[in-house]
């Protein structure tokens, strides 16, 4: 069963291209690792949204994820956004 | 072109199952409401994930959306749950 990762971003207003930069260079890092599946970048309609974008990826399971990730933050080096927050986690769907 | 919600639930520990009661009976509500495409609850799989659950749903537009909450506010009368916090904003895909 794949594994379902959710990561809203709170992004600093003005900073909305950047983080839409820093979130294509990371998915043309994970795309290439073992494991991934899918993954979907969602932009928030309403300007007010807590969280301007929300990524959405599949990965075959939790240790591929955290596999790929782990390289990430070894090998891909993006300058920080200043005020950018992350709350990533994995998630199963159980209801619908 | 269908909308997104997605809606972040900031969950107390020891909330968890009523929480999932409290969501139910919102979906049992919404999907009888017209422009209702789908939804589905994630569950975090680490106890320790800001979000413990997720809600990602679709709707044909806005204005159905925004039309069904509205009812549901006033017509579904629900215990509140102390402490529980929803990030709710519409979204579109505009990276895969």
């Amino acid at each position: 069963q794949n594994v379902i990762l959710i990561n809203p971003f709170e992004v600093p207003k003005g900073q909305e291209a950047e983080a839409i930069v820093y979130w294509e260079a990371a998915r043309d890092f994970l795309q290439q690792q073992p494991g991934y599946v899918s993954t979907e970048l969602h932009q928030s309609i309403q300007p007010n949204a807590r969280f301007h974008l929300i990524n959405i990826a599949e990965w075959e399971n939790i240790e591929t994820f955290k596999a790929a990730t782990s390289k990430m933050r070894k090998e891909l080096t993006q300058k920080r956004i200043e005020g950018m927050k992350f709350y990533p986690a994995l998630y199963d769907i159980i209801r619908k």
